[in-house]
């Protein structure tokens, strides 16, 4: 047809996700060349990376050849033919729904919500990702299935819990990847990946099929190369669901809002060392701060006391491991197939939680949603690192604040963005975080995309040359 | 001015909230002479009836001269002039608020939401009305202060938890009361009292200064002699309150909604007998259905098992009891005024209870919310009798199945009505209930208002005489 060049595979995995769209649809790239040079380097990269679980060649070219007949036919949904990874813990119709959990696992009944949107859109679905031990923790270091390596560092956690997909993403082995966040769980591992991550409004993209964590706070989340590639998910995924109790109509238009960015009223977090952020991460947050000094328009300094985050990080917790006494009832009864003794000893501390703790705990919501809105009536957006620290050795200890910074904006209900804004000094990425009040999420999402052009902020892609 | 004659006192305590402001208006009544006619009956006739807890007489005279010059000035408010009683769970700034507990409380510091809406729009606050202990229950036969007895029938049960509330809008003692409903605590006391009551959509009124039951189940609630009644309270008191997490701005105008009266699709509850419900109250449901028959539009019969209201009861009530372990701490450690044995067991039951029990019973309010969203898809509006019997002797055993037929609406959020909908045999009044989707407040007001002309519901005053 035109003697332009192939893409050379390694650009095929380095591109994002609106780059695809463009290629494919100007015929540069057939869906189903394009899944088999994510299956080849999925077979040659994720026996160290241990970033998938499952995977299924037979049915992923089974979706790329459908794309690609839907395509000559000229019928085509928004991410036809795109590769896209989800986290273990979604149901996929036939497949088990692992949760990171022991055990074969009974396969689901129905699709998520979720996959049924993928699946309309035409996105091609690669298989499941690795994850903590039923979403309790945030390192990805599964008990029954091995650790997940971070990309830039084989040895160092990728985060968690959905550090499998995040993972994914930066290696070049998915073009973006559904996860969940209910305390941090996408945007951890975004931080220490170095990928972009969007933690939605509560009840803004419908959980049904999701294995519950704490419905109070559980979010699908959304992890890319590219915020423009983070809003197109949004798109496609956002809505309204009748059959998802904690589903909300939208309050916000989902348009892109208008603002003006000398008004824009940023409020950035301080007395970040006495919150126990790393002094590097601290150095970093500020560099960043300065190259984004004409973006963050009025600056307004934000106190949070050490308690509120953790407070919030306690209560998150024994939300979630209350209700998973319930959720995995099943598999804690298992002798045959046995939980970690650390997964048991969480759910054993919850255990002996009374009903009461659990309704403070459930006050503690209430006032972080009071505290937050009542700090974006002041602010537009709220500016943090995304973590306290990068990724640190699979085998050292595990730091307890890693969802320190995150956890709040899920007890409040309120959208967040995690981009990668720098590298520590060990050559590990740390991210940035922008929190907005309920309903704000495109706002969000395009402050992301201005400040990520000024930083120049980007994945890179440390594994593709092996 | 002109020769028309007084109005009697008895037609004052007899009229509704918005006969009066006709009245006033017209110059035919002074909001002074308004206050003492209601202050004489209440001196007369609290003594027996016990609906109030706290009255000053010196401070109602002194709104009621404030509201007068203000109708001098010609400058009014919305009630102005309207004596009204709040339930003793609401804050009145420098009064106790005991919420039903022994001991004399600790003077208020500020005025609840909904107190300061009310001075706002001109009302006449009477003083605070008796309830259950803790608002657990729906008696009102206090520990501490004693019970309250039914307008009706003395040495029967006003119903509860607001109980006093009812009782004094009933007895003409207040045009109208404010109390608290997280189970059905307004509902079932108008249905046993025979007055009209709404119970808004979760979130639409503030609860802030109300002492919380459950704070998921929590809403303020309106009692009055009229359908339009409670409409216009409701145009007073609701809107988004910033300082209340649980306030949510409002989906649905508050505005009258169209609909064809044909074309309305009416769910009534079938298996009454099956859910509990005395034969004597299916009798009147039955009688009542056949002389709104036109009204109805597509009636449809929709079956609850009778799982739903048990256990929907019973999570209810663990959610209120594991939070009054909090809310009541200081009180339940006064060994000086010490609760009753029944309240301190009910709350031993929810001590002995862990976080997982407590996930459980919130995971039924999640089953709730769905089912009334299937349900309101299917229909516009659901209709019960309000209570599964009427008031019942206050020495006698009481049925634990008096809010079976209410809370489900406050587990799903819904707003619902109730209003008379005749006599039992023993010639007590029983209420009519109509439920709706979240947000559908003023579509029921609307039905609830045409049925009442058909039924010619109205509340009869058997105390007025005595």
């Amino acid at each position: 047809m035109n003697s332009v060049p192939p893409i050379a595979d390694v650009d095929l995995r380095r591109a994002t996700l609106c780059q695809l769209l463009h290629w494919l649809a100007a015929g540069r790239v057939h869906s189903e060349a394009l899944a088999e040079v994510y299956l080849d380097a999925i077979e040659r990269i994720n026996p160290q990376l241990n970033a998938y679980v499952g995977v299924s060649p037979t049915l992923l070219r089974e979706q790329a050849r459908t794309a690609e007949h839907r395509r000559r036919d000229g019928v085509i949904g928004r991410l036809d033919g795109i590769p896209i990874a989800l986290k273990d813990n979604f149901d996929i119709a036939g497949w088990p729904t692992r949760a990171g959990l022991p055990g074969p696992g009974r396969p689901a009944e129905h699709d998520a919500h979720i996959v049924g949107r993928l699946r309309a859109s035409g996105a091609v679905l690669i298989g499941k990702t690795n994850m903590d031990e039923g979403a309790l923790g945030a390192v990805t270091n599964n008990p029954h299935v091995g650790p997940t390596h971070n990309p830039h560092r084989h040895g160092y956690t990728a985060g968690g819990s959905s550090g499998g997909a995040a993972a994914a993403v930066a290696a070049g082995l998915a073009v973006a990847a559904i996860g969940s966040d209910s305390l941090g769980s996408i945007r951890i591992p975004a931080s220490y990946c170095g990928v972009f991550a969007l933690k939605p409004t509560q009840g803004e993209i419908s959980v049904r099929g999701m294995i519950p964590a704490a419905r109070m706070l559980d979010t699908v989340g959304l992890l890319a190369r590219s915020v423009n590639d983070l809003t197109v998910l949004l798109q496609v995924l956002a809505g309204y669901d009748a059959d998802d109790p904690r589903s909300r109509r939208r309050r916000v238009a989902l348009a892109p809002p208008d603002w003006e960015p000398g008004k824009l009223r940023c409020g950035v977090l301080s007395n970040l060392p006495g919150l126990g952020v790393q002094p590097a991460v601290v150095d970093v947050f500020e560099a960043t701060l300065a190259k984004l000094d004409r973006e963050l328009g009025q600056r307004r300094t934000v106190d949070f006391e050490d308690w509120h985050f953790a407070r919030a990080r306690r209560a998150g917790l024994l939300l979630m491991e209350a209700e998973m006494l319930g959720t995995f009832a099943t598999q804690l009864a298992d002798a045959e197939h046995p939980v970690s003794p650390r997964f048991r000893q969480m759910l054993d501390y919850a255990a002996s939680k009374t009903a009461a703790d659990y309704a403070t705990a459930d006050r503690v919501l209430d006032a972080a949603a009071l505290k937050m809105r009542r700090l974006f009536a002041q602010i537009d957006v709220l500016v943090t690192p995304t973590t306290p620290q990068g990724a640190f050795p699979l085998d050292g200890p595990v730091p307890d604040s890693q969802a320190d910074l995150t956890s709040f904006a899920n007890l409040a209900g309120c959208p967040a963005v995690s981009i990668p804004m720098g590298t520590l000094p060990d050559g590990l990425p740390i991210g940035l975080q922008l929190v907005g009040a309920r309903g704000s999420d495109l706002r969000l999402l395009e402050l992301a995309e201005v400040w990520s052009a000024t930083l120049d902020a980007a994945p890179d892609y440390p594994v593709l040359v092996g």
